[in-house]
């Protein structure tokens, strides 16, 4: 805590300087200023009972506001800058965001009843001071993560257990309201908040642990648990989460689960879909679904709980998660390369692979425009003497230091010796591993600073995986000259496959989303990529399923959905089109 | 080839010998005498057409017939033991097997249509020479690996492309003919052969590879490929399928992706779930479900393929998999110890998790009546030089010989240390290592060579994994005393939580049968445990879903049954009880 320096501040401050945005109802609130260089100050404010993190600017300063349940300040520490991504909702209050039935005038409410006083009372008779019905109190609930769109919810549930959320839905069911599952609205895809005035059903207070086994190290615990309180409890048994997201210390598994999240760790875990063991899940109309198995293997019949990940809680509200969590890594060890070609990014891609084997926990690329945002905007330091095309972040994780260093040694050496890479840096120590992460890590951040972008997280097979971005230029360039297009800048995870493209902007015109879109869907597509390769679908992409998924599964997709929510009430607008046929916009 | 004798010998007297078993329509066939030693002579023909293997009793050898499409005799060399299981089969002839129509007499006939000279006609303009009516040349696919169901299929379909099993079924569909979709035909739990008189369509000719990708280790296949040629063809570019079973050597993908295949790799490599990244199927009705994408990451909409990854080809025909496969290992290494407890027994697989972490690849158990069996029947070597209640068997594998025998011997000592293991011995070349796995994987054969068995495959959490077995033996020794029952054998993975238990009787009787079940299947309910871990539930346990499964969960996938397949055409009588509420039996 030595660089923590706290301040006592009073919630009322907070609060009016948040105007509007996020007011938990603990007024026992401190200031901690947890990052300051030259460019940036960084404040972290403690309460106690929301769960959800913010960005956003506060006269001359960039303000943090944490909202966590945490009840030692000491529990800082163990938040860094990962946790505390920049959002576009740093550049307006939630009050500014415009409500979504304005901004899609062309959107039609669904046929669904709107929540009444006798809808309200049943509520609060259920759960006794957990309805939110404050517009204050809503508005952060209302409003995604990118601050892009807003809905206009009036009443948020907190349900405890899966019997109360049961009820709920019987009862929503019953009444015709439509539902909005909300864990801890990270999403960045408008899955997670309502679209019109559905019903908030609020995962935060379902957030025990049930068990975990310490033998098969399988976690059973409910949807709310926030990610990061996950591993830190198993990393007292010398366990981890198969998982690891930028949203970490306010996401929860619940979401993470409903939205097949991705992460940095897939590629030594593997997906959700391997690792979650079992989930119990609600449906549209209350009947509870428990197939919450600890269980590695069971055969017995259709596998329902694939149908719950992923699907963005369109066909059920995940109450309890079941997952197979590896061993903690006792070494990790870092390398930053340079490099002249993406075809030879590639090569030492597969010699990484050959090399490295078991201990390769990531492979992660940024071209050159991104590291000159993160070193100009961010001013942290490219360790490498000089710049090249193409920086590559291998990261290794194994249970023996020594060991792992020997193949990384080896590694390195081959990689050197045959001009694969033109320089590199090897990092052990975990300040120096934090540091060479942050290059990686805070690409958005640092484009955030001075402007604005248009994000695409694609899917794209390896032997074309960065041939999209020098087209896209080109494109702008042949097509769009007079567009004030920035900088395309490409980065992302090369070992599963998914690059993130960013479209760095002064700012949003119809007019540059149009030579965006659906150019770059259509160029994904017939790559065979993916529109969406960790995301999610949402409210914002779901009409572009059709670019990656065929007209035949998509119709597939909506008899399942009519078959398991018959009357639409589960997060409608989301995920996938409602009128068969309408697979692209 | 050293080893292997060739010897020529016409068709005529092969399939003469077989009685009616398997006819290949090619006559060039070889006769191998592939493993021989005091107890067991084991030969091999090879045939060029049908993939399927069998081993029967033929006079006073044990003869394994294996026709597969192996262009090269030297790829025998490539097939052991481990491949060619010893089945129930062995004890009678496929015309012996009562048809399942007989023995199942309160099982009535799906309201299908029957098979007429039209229907005939009509496929044999659509697969020339690839229709198969004749009684002899069917019997093989009419009847199950364990020679315990045989159907009455008139008509086998061998389709070589998607776009005719499309047709295939929309014509089945128009005309209410039900299809049984047949893999490699190895299935233990009936689900792969026709009850009645089901259209058998198989995949045996559907087996191209569409391509292999060497930088991301994906590979796209038809499904009628066999595991162990894929695992060969993969090989070559220093990769390894990621399950392995003991039906390799004939059994499909599609099999394995429809019956969601477990097997010994599973502990390291994961699931079939996470590891498939893509499945073209075929709907009951001909609609082609294409999500054969070979991405890591494609978060756009419900996961399709997942429905028809373990449903047993009831709700499609898996017709195209896209599977990611691990580097192959460079060092494997076997270590077999002897153990005083089955608690020191969980005590020791704690330990190999936390020294061997990213390279234990297997943890096996067999009790001392497993032992038994295989060292007093098969006249193998117990390689402790004591007996002992529990022998471990623990393979590493990974990428550095030196790195994983240090981590290795440094787990060898501690548990001997703390006296965990009473005695132990490591193999590190391939002749000991595979005569230890030899030890734990010829269990079943050792039995089948003098009694007959119940099979249980059971998935138990950890800390009560064995319990199950003393249970059976004391509540035979207790409420059933007078039951000829010669001994209750356990073994299994415990690394997966999956334990097979047989009980060893000197023939099968009703009453033994009465007392074993439902007391074990209740025994692994109350243990919240799955009656089938890794075998399905075809034919043979639909009925005991409602042991694992809530009946909630399971009438929704009577729901998605009916959604997928509403004339219920696609392999009736298997996976769910088609009666609501009929969960147990």
């Amino acid at each position: 805590m030595a660089s923590i320096r706290a301040t006592k501040m009073s919630f009322k401050n907070i609060h009016r300087s948040m105007a509007g945005h996020l007011r938990p109802s603990n007024s026992a609130v401190q200031c901690l200023p947890l990052h300051n260089n030259k460019t940036v100050s960084t404040y972290m404010y403690i309460g106690t009972l929301a769960s959800n993190a913010r960005q956003i600017n506060h006269g001359s300063i960039q303000a943090v506001y944490t909202f966590c349940d945490y009840q030692k300040i000491s529990h800082c520490q163990q938040l860094s800058w990962r946790h505390l991504a920049t959002s576009s909702a740093a550049h307006q209050t939630a009050r500014e965001v415009p409500l979504t039935s304005t901004s899609h005038p062309t959107l039609e409410r669904g046929p669904f009843s709107r929540v009444t006083d006798d809808n309200v009372a049943f509520f609060q008779e259920l759960l006794p001071q957990r309805v939110i019905t404050d517009e204050d109190d809503l508005i952060s609930s209302n409003t995604d993560w990118l601050g892009s769109l807003r809905g206009a919810s009036q009443v948020l549930l907190r349900p405890k257990t899966t019997a109360e959320v049961s009820k709920i839905m019987a009862y929503c069911h019953a009444h015709n309201l439509a539902v909005v599952p909300q864990g801890g609205n990270t999403g960045l895809v408008g899955g997670s908040v309502p679209v019109f005035d559905e019903v908030i059903l609020s995962t935060s207070l379902m957030n025990n642990i049930v068990e975990f086994d310490e033998l098969s190290g399988v976690l059973v615990c409910q949807a709310g648990c926030i990610l990061e309180k996950l591993d830190n409890y198993l990393a007292e048994y010398g366990y981890t989460m198969p998982l690891d997201l930028g949203a970490k210390g306010s996401c929860h598994i619940g979401g993470n689960v409903s939205t097949n999240a991705g992460g940095i760790r897939l590629l030594r875990y593997g997906s959700l879909r391997g690792t979650v063991l079992g989930i119990e899940a609600v449906l549209a109309d209350g009947r509870v679904i428990d197939c919450l198995s600890s269980l590695r293997k069971d055969n017995t019949g259709y596998d329902l709980k694939q149908m719950f990940i992923g699907s963005e809680g369109t066909l059920g509200v995940v109450t309890g998660v079941s997952i197979l969590c590896p061993p903690r890594p006792q070494s990790v060890n870092v390398a930053f390369f340079g490099c002249d070609s993406f075809s030879k990014v590639l090569a030492t891609y597969k010699e990484s692979k050959s090399h490295l084997v078991e201990i390769l926990s990531a492979f992660e690329i940024m071209d050159q425009e991104a590291l000159m945002y993160v070193t100009k905007y961010l001013e942290l330091r490219n360790p490498l003497s000089k710049e090249y095309p193409f920086y590559i972040l291998v990261e290794t994780s194994g249970s023996d230091g020594n060991h792992d260093e020997e193949k990384l040694n080896r590694f390195l050496e081959h990689i050197m010796a045959t001009e694969l890479v033109l320089d590199g840096t090897v990092a052990t120590d975990s300040a120096k591993i934090q540091m060479i992460w942050a290059l990686r890590e805070r690409v958005n951040e640092s484009i955030q600073r001075t402007k604005v972008q248009y994000k695409y997280d694609l899917s794209i097979p390896h032997r074309v995986y960065y041939d999209i971005v020098p087209e896209i230029r080109e494109h702008l360039r042949t097509h769009h000259s007079h567009l004030p297009v920035c900088d395309v800048v490409g980065y992302g995870h090369v070992g599963d496959g998914n690059i993130h493209i960013n479209v760095v902007v002064e700012e949003f015109s119809e007019e540059i989303k149009q030579a965006l879109e659906p150019f770059i869907f259509e160029k994904t597509s017939n790559l065979k990529g993916s529109v969406s390769s960790e995301h999610g679908l949402g409210f914002n992409k779901r009409n572009y399923i059709g670019y990656t998924k065929t007209n035949e599964a998509v119709l597939v997709m909506q008899q399942m959905k009519r078959l398991f929510d018959p009357k639409g009430i589960l997060n409608p607008y989301k995920t996938i089109p409602s009128v068969p046929g309408v697979t692209t916009s």
